[in-house]
């Protein structure tokens, strides 16, 4: 069980050497709250990335995706706003989003050798500001700080309809050297990632070469933000970044296998944290909403279905209401595509057994309330097929979405 | 434009000869309304039928496949019932459906030599209540008429949460002789329909060979139904099935393929018309969505785009708040898994164009307000890449949706 979902403010944030962050407001959809921010991992950084499928991929991912190629994965920071997604915007988007990279990479190092990623949230459809961007650049390129603040303004800056800012941490020892990874994320709806997510930026302060650093990230993404949905829809700026610094003078490297898995689940760690806040401030959510699929065939099968029940508004609306409706469930196991045998699926909410060997048990609807009443609702599905599983991660869908989502833009 | 999307009193009905229909207060869910249905088609009746790809189909649909299948297209009629799903409930479920199947054709003709095939709507993972269901379909059965107040009374009693019965109506002329189609249905919730729908039944007094009229079938299904979400999910027991008395003396066949041709056009028309009624009345809608996706290179790839768009609930809430956020759509276009080019993409709302050759125009946020703010609203798609199209029906995304599902079953 879950205790606490989100960090407090008494939370330890083990801060990576090497970085250096800074928030400020550029005033180019909200007002009173920093929208743009800064992240230099230093001269002699690393990073790996993971973009949207979307075909309709904003001007940044398009631009982030050539940079990072082009530079072999050495890169030195991260600019990013929110507030305008600059997507669907054609070639005066790119262009916009090339300014908005270079500008960064110039301001904090005029002679940098390696490049600035950029990234965007918020309206698609809208230009960019640049006559704001431009000079909120230069403001915060002055304001870069190594600190647990700095990180956490650029936790906010990143936010659109987030009510929360969402960040985790972890420390890993290798012998006596301690390596850190830290990270956030943004995102609230238009969340159904596939191969990355909305916004999600890591940090570590080990050594990791671009190859190695790909090879462990993307699996790490595959398993946390690859197996959340607030609402189905794939947005077009779904970018997953982790940079590493090496700051902490401990390299990770594949002569060492041991201290690669050790790292590598530190990522999934942090990874699978953010994915349960972002989950968790779903877009008028309630409830975080725990799916576990087991007796699978193979993981990808195991995912489909967990992410198929994470996506059927009906069971999200049910768990809403509190409601034991595990007929809902059935149905989008029926639905996922992957082939199940009726007769052998076992449903449960926790510890609540209410579907098994194709047919429904008398159990105790009182219990079953009890168990959807709480804020984390785990709902278990066994296929009996298999040894491989899965989870994902959604949340409730309530009127709130409907109310947040039908005046968004205007 | 649409004027009407539901039949008022003073729509006319052709009602097909060759038909009783009866429905009776069975008292499974709902008290005082008729929630059992009984269609008697005659003796010389064939049929057609297509099914819900759920692998957790219900009894019914497991059964009334069987049905069909062995007796060669040569169907009685059908008994239906609402409040149960008889869906999820294993082999005392499949033993259900198969008495209700049979208790139906014996009430109506203890001699008759073709089975009825059965249908049910509503709860999952509930029992069918046979002590209720064995007297209802002998009272029903006392009561067959060929009227159309015996029509109506079953478009009624296979609602569940719909709010208006479904049902439209065609006459065609071959030669000197009459042919008439008439139809209902119902759904209102768990509606994607992949080969089938909810329940949709179909009559025509047309003389029509068990082969042909699946051969007409299916593509019309294809066409209309098919292309039709509520909240993307397939139901259990979805099954639409048509059934032809041959009464009108007329008969379809291939040797004339130009009245084929005519009946399919017809079939085509009433199920079209059944599918933007369903569509309209989907669960706490307050609109109809029609999406129109041309310039394709398939009907297949114009229709996945179609559905996409439709299944987005982004756009469907951004649509209920008359916000012409087309950025929502072009996501979806992007999400389709359809390989597109955003640059020669066209988006309008009904002749309002907002966005071209892969940017933002500049349009009158006006004139889409008046646009939107219409109980049908048009969405157009141009992909620019062949002449292929399709339509797509859906509704807009409201909080009475949650407001519903999030207390259905209690």
């Amino acid at each position: 069980m879950i205790k606490q979902i989100f960090p407090s403010e008494e939370t330890p944030i083990a801060l990576p050497q090497g970085f250096k962050w800074a928030a400020v407001e550029a005033g180019i959809r909200y007002s009173g709250r920093p929208d743009l921010a800064l992240v230099d991992a230093g001269p002699e950084a690393t990073a790996a990335a993971v973009f949207t499928r979307n075909s309709f991929a904003a001007a940044p991912v398009t631009v982030s995706r050539e940079i990072i190629k082009s530079a072999h994965g050495r890169v030195r920071g991260v600019v990013v706003n929110a507030g305008c997604a600059n997507a669907a915007t054609g070639t005066r988007g790119l262009d916009a989003a090339r300014t908005m990279a270079s500008l960064a990479a110039r301001s904090v190092d005029p002679r940098a050798s390696f490049p600035f990623l950029v990234c965007s949230t918020g309206t698609i459809g809208v230009h960019l500001p640049m006559e704001k961007i431009e000079p909120a650049i230069a403001r915060a390129s002055t304001r870069l700080e190594a600190s647990k603040s700095a990180f956490l303004s650029m936790a906010h800056a990143i936010m659109t309809t987030d009510t929360r800012a969402k960040y985790a941490s972890r420390k890993m020892e290798f012998g006596g050297k301690t390596v850190c990874i830290a990270g956030c994320a943004k995102g609230s709806g238009m969340i159904y990632p596939r191969m990355a997510t909305l916004l999600a930026f890591i940090f570590t302060d080990a050594g990791v070469s671009p190859v190695l650093l790909e090879k462990c990230f993307k699996p790490a993404v595959d398993a946390s933000l690859n197996c959340l949905t607030v609402d189905g829809d794939t947005s077009t700026n779904d970018s997953a970044i982790v940079l590493a610094s090496g700051a902490s003078g401990f390299t990770i490297d594949e002569s060492a296998p041991e201290n690669v898995k050790i790292f590598q689940e530190g990522l999934l760690d942090v990874l699978q944290d953010l994915t349960m806040q972002l989950a968790r401030d779903g877009e008028g959510a309630t409830k975080l909403i725990e799916i576990h699929v087991s007796g699978a065939r193979s993981f990808a099968e195991a995912r489909k279905i967990a992410l198929t029940i994470a996506n059927s508004n009906l069971v999200k609306t049910a768990i809403h209401g509190c409601d034991a409706n595990w007929g809902r469930i059935a149905c989008a196991v029926g639905n996922s595509g992957v082939p199940i045998e009726p007769e052998k699926v076992k449903i449960a909410f926790g510890d609540l057994v209410v579907f098994d060997h194709g047919a429904p048990c008398d159990f105790s609807e009182e219990k079953a309330l009890a168990i959807l009443r709480e804020e984390y609702v785990p709902v278990f599905v066994d296929l009996g097929l298999g040894n491989e599983s899965a989870k994902a991660w959604t949340c409730d869908l309530t009127a709130k979405y409907i109310e947040i989502n039908g005046a968004y833009r205007t």
